[in-house]
C-alpha cells in the first residue's frame, strides 16, 4: 500500500470512502477518553488536519492515548466520508505507528503564540497554522508569478548577485571577500590590495538586476528576474530587511502605459491564482490575521486601477481638510500618510506616474516637460508601494547628461550604456518586493513574518 | 493596431494570413538589391527570424537598403504564408521606421565568433543564435522545475543566502561586511570587531540551502529550494563557477527508493517539457553544438535509470580492460573517467548507492553495514554527476557521534538537531546544480556558456 498524501484525501474524498489507506504526518493534538481517541494529524500537503480515530481495538490504545504534540506517526485505516460533522472525513485506524518522538518542551504547543516569539523559532514555527498559511502562500505567489510570465513568453533571467559594478551606490551593497578580514593585505599608497581577493577587485552582492536585465531585454524583448536582493541599510522598521526577494521585468518596445497594463495585468493574475489555490490560507488569514482581507484582495481584482500623475496626488492632497504631518509639495516624495489618504480617496490601487525627476533615479525617462520622469508607483490600501518602475531613458545623450549631472560615472557601466548605442529602443520595467506581496496577501504586518528566516540589523540567527 | 510578437506569426501564421499587422525588433541581416530587399528581424519572442520584404514602393527605400545589423525597426506589412519557401511566412512591408541605429563596429555580426569573444561582450551575447537557445532552454528548464514540484504539491521555500552559521565550511563560503575594509575595527584581544558590522557577528552567504530545507520539510512534508548558490573555491575548470544556481528539493517520509524514484521521474519531466517547448532550439544544438543531443535526451526520456552500489561500479571498473589513471577503489570516491565508463557501460544514466561514509557529508544516513551511507549519485553520459542525495541520519544520537568524529560542532546548527528532537522521522533530499543541467540539455561543455554573467576567480566583469 502507497502512502496517500492528506491533500489527496480531502481534494478526492468520494473516491477514497471505504478505501483502506496510509499516511504519515506530525500530531497536532490528541485527545484521549476511555475507550477511544482522537488524533489530529498534518502531514503539510494541506493546510487541514486529518482527524484520525482509534479505539481499544488497537493493541497499542494505551501507548497511543500518550502520543504528544508534534510526535510523526504512520496512520493504516479505513476512510470514513462525515459530510454530518466539522470535517468532510475522517480515518478509522487499524494501525497507529509511532515513528519519532517529541518531548514535553516542544516549543510549539496547540495554543497561542505570540509572533515575537515564533521568529524565536523560525525552524519550527512552518508547523505552525498561521505560518502553514503565509509560506503555503508564498509558495503558490511565486509559482503565480512565474506561471504568469512564461504563458506570455517572458525569458526568466539569472542576472549576477556578485558584482563589482559599484554604480548603484556600493555604500547600500554588502561587500564580499575571501580575504582574511583578520590580515588585510594592503598596497604599498596604503589602500585594501583587493589583486588578492578571488576576484582581483572589490566585490559586492548586488540590490538590484536591472541594469543586467536591461542587456536581456534587448535581445528577448520580455524578461523577468526573480531572486534575492540585498541592501545593508541599518532600519529596524515593520517593513525593512536585509535580505528579500524582488522580481523585475524588463519589456522592450514599451512604454509608460504599456507597463501599466502589465503591472495591474499581473498583479490581478497573482491575486487571482491564490484566491483559487490557496482558498483554505485565505479563509485562515482573513478569520485571524486581517479582517476583511478577503473582501480587499476580491474587490482589487475587480477594480481598475486609478491612473493618475504626481502633480493630481499633490492637488488632491493640499485640497484634503487633513493635517499631514508632511506637507505635500509638489517637488517632494509623498510620505506614508499620503499614500494611505490617496488609496482611500479612490477606495483601491492608484497609478502615480510622472514624478519630479530629482526624487528618482538617473536611469528614467526624461519627460518633454524637462522637470518630471515617466516613471510610475503603485499604491495600494494598507500597504502602500508595491511596484515601482519607469519608462527607461533610451537616448544616450540625456543619459549620460542626467548621469554626469548626478555624478554617476560611465566606467564599469559602458556596457549597460551599450544598450543605448547597439539599436536601442523605448523600453520599460519595474521592481516588486515579493515581500510586500506576501504582506499584502495575507494581512501580515512585518516583513520578519513573511520570509522563512529574516536578516535584519543585528538579526543573523539561524 | 497591435504590436504582434514574431512568436505569435509563426505559430498562428493561419489566423494572421493576409493581415496587416505592426512588428518591432531588431535586424539581424539586410540583403537589399535594385528593386526591392529583405530584412531578417528577431524581436527575441522567438527562436527563428521574421523575413521582412521591401521594395521601392517604399517611400524611404533607399534609407531602409542601409539599416545595419542591429538596427532596431518597427515595421508594419501584410502577411504572406510562404508554404513554397524555407521560412512558413513572410512580411511584406507597407513601413519600415528605423527605432534605434547601430554603428558598424557593432560586436554582433552574422559571423562566427568564438565563445571565449563572446564572453568579453556577455552582454551582447544573447543576440546571437547559439545564446538566445542556450538562455531560452534555461528560462523554460527553470520554469519546468517549478512545475514539477508545484505540481506535485511541493512547497517553494526561499532559504536563506546570507548566514552566520559557518557549519558547513565556511572557508568555502564568501565573508559578507559592512565594515570599512581599509579600517576594519578590533577588539581588545586583536580579533575582528564583529559587534560593529551589521549582523553583530560574521556574516556569510551560503554554499546550500539544505539544513533550512529539512526544517521546512519537517512542517510542509515535500519542499524544494531554487535558488543562487555561492563557492570560493580558486579552481579555472570548465564545470566551476562561483556563483551558481541549484535545486534542492527536501522530502520528509521518503527514503533512498523514493529519492531516486522522484529524481528520475523529474529530470524526465524537464527533460520532456524542454524538448516540447523549444524544439527549434534543440535542432540547433543538436546542429551546432554536439552532434547527438536530441538522441542523446530522448533516449534518456525511454530510458530506465540503472540503480547500482558503489561496490558493484568498482567491480566493474576492476574488471574493466581500461588502463585507468585513479586505480578504482572500494573507499575512494569514483573518478570522471570513472563515471564515464560507467555510463558508457549501461549506455545510460546510473544511480550509484551506498558509498562508504568516509567520503561523504555527516548528515547522510549509516547503513546498517556501519562502513556506508544511503548516499546516492546520479551519473548521465557525456555531463557526469548530475545530482548527488541522500536519506538523512533521522537518529539524534548516530548523528551527534558521526558529527563528533568529525569534529563538526553543534554549536550554531542546534536548530537543525531539532528536526531530529521534535518528530523526526525518515527523510531525504538532493541537489542538482541547473548549470550542469544546461550544460546537459544543450551540449555547451562550459559553464561560463550557460550562465549569463559568469563569475569565475579574477573574473567579475558587467
Amino acid at each position: 500500500m502507497k502512502r496517500i498524501k492528506i491533500k489527496t484525501l480531502f481534494k478526492s474524498k468520494d473516491e477514497f470512502s471505504e478505501q483502506h489507506v496510509i499516511i504519515c504526518g506530525w500530531v497536532r493534538t490528541n485527545r484521549s477518553q476511555a475507550q477511544f481517541g482522537f488524533l489530529n494529524v498534518n502531514d503539510g500537503s494541506f493546510f487541514e488536519n486529518l482527524q484520525v480515530v482509534y479505539d481499544t481495538k488497537l493493541d497499542n490504545f494505551e501507548e497511543i492515548s500518550k502520543f504528544r504534540v508534534g510526535v510523526s506517526v504512520m496512520v493504516q485505516g479505513i476512510v470514513k466520508l462525515t459530510p454530518e460533522l466539522k470535517q468532510p472525513l475522517e480515518l478509522h485506524a487499524t494501525e497507529v505507528v509511532m515513528l519519532g518522538d517529541c518531548p514535553e518542551n516542544y516549543p510549539i504547543q496547540p495554543k497561542r503564540h505570540t509572533r515575537e516569539f515564533l521568529r524565536e523559532v523560525a525552524h519550527l514555527r512552518p508547523r505552525t497554522n498561521l505560518f502553514s498559511a503565509v509560506f503555503r502562500i508564498r509558495s503558490v505567489a511565486a509559482y503565480a508569478i512565474h506561471s504568469y510570465f512564461q504563458e506570455r513568453g517572458y525569458i526568466y533571467v539569472h542576472t549576477p548577485l556578485i558584482t563589482c559594478a559599484d554604480c548603484e551606490g556600493s555604500d547600500q551593497m554588502f561587500k564580499i571577500t575571501t580575504l582574511d578580514m583578520k590580515n588585510i593585505p594592503y598596497t604599498d599608497d596604503n589602500k585594501v590590495d583587493f589583486s588578492k581577493d578571488l576576484f582581483g577587485k572589490q566585490a559586492f552582492i548586488t540590490g538590484s538586476g536591472q541594469l543586467h536585465g536591461e542587456t536581456y531585454a534587448m535581445a528577448f524583448g520580455d524578461i523577468y528576474t526573480f531572486g534575492p536582493t540585498f541592501r545593508t541599510e541599518n532600519s529596524n522598521t515593520k517593513t525593512h530587511a536585509n535580505e528579500f526577494w524582488m522580481i523585475e521585468p524588463e519589456m522592450a518596445f514599451c512604454d509608460l502605459e504599456g507597463l501599466m497594463d502589465i503591472e495591474e495585468e499581473m498583479l490581478k493574475y497573482v491575486i487571482g491564482y491564490v484566491v483559487d489555490h490557496c482558498p483554505e490560507e485565505i479563509d485562515f488569514c482573513d478569520k485571524f490575521v486581517e479582517k476583511g482581507l478577503k473582501d480587499k484582495i476580491t474587490s482589487l481584482l475587480n477594480s481598475k486601477f486609478v491612473r493618475i500623475t504626481h502633480r493630481e496626488v499633490i492637488d488632491i492632497l493640499k485640497n484634503a481638510k487633513v493635517n499631514f504631518e508632511f506637507k505635500p509639495d509638489y517637488n517632494e516624495d509623498i510620505a506614508k500618510e499620503h499614500e494611505r489618504y490617496i488609496t482611500e480617496y479612490f477606495n483601491g490601487p492608484v497609478f502615480i506616474t510622472n514624478w519630479p525627476k530629482d526624487i528618482k533615479a538617473y536611469y528614467m525617462k526624461l519627460n518633454p516637460d524637462n522637470e518630471t520622469v515617466a516613471a510610475v508607483d503603485l499604491v495600494v490600501p494598507q500597504a502602500g508601494e508595491l511596484m515601482g518602475g519607469s519608462q527607461r531613458e533610451e537616448d544616450l545623450d540625456k543619459l549620460l547628461e542626467r548621469m554626469n549631472t548626478l555624478g554617476i560615472e560611465q566606467k564599469g557601466i559602458e556596457w549597460y550604456l551599450d544598450t543605448r548605442r547597439y539599436g536601442g529602443c523605448v523600453h520599460s520595467g519595474f521592481g516588486m518586493g515579493f515581500e510586500r506581496l506576501i504582506m499584502y496577501l495575507t494581512g501580515i504586518e512585518n516583513i520578519r513574518d513573511t520570509i522563512p528566516y529574516p536578516r535584519t540589523p543585528k538579526n543573523c540567527e539561524f
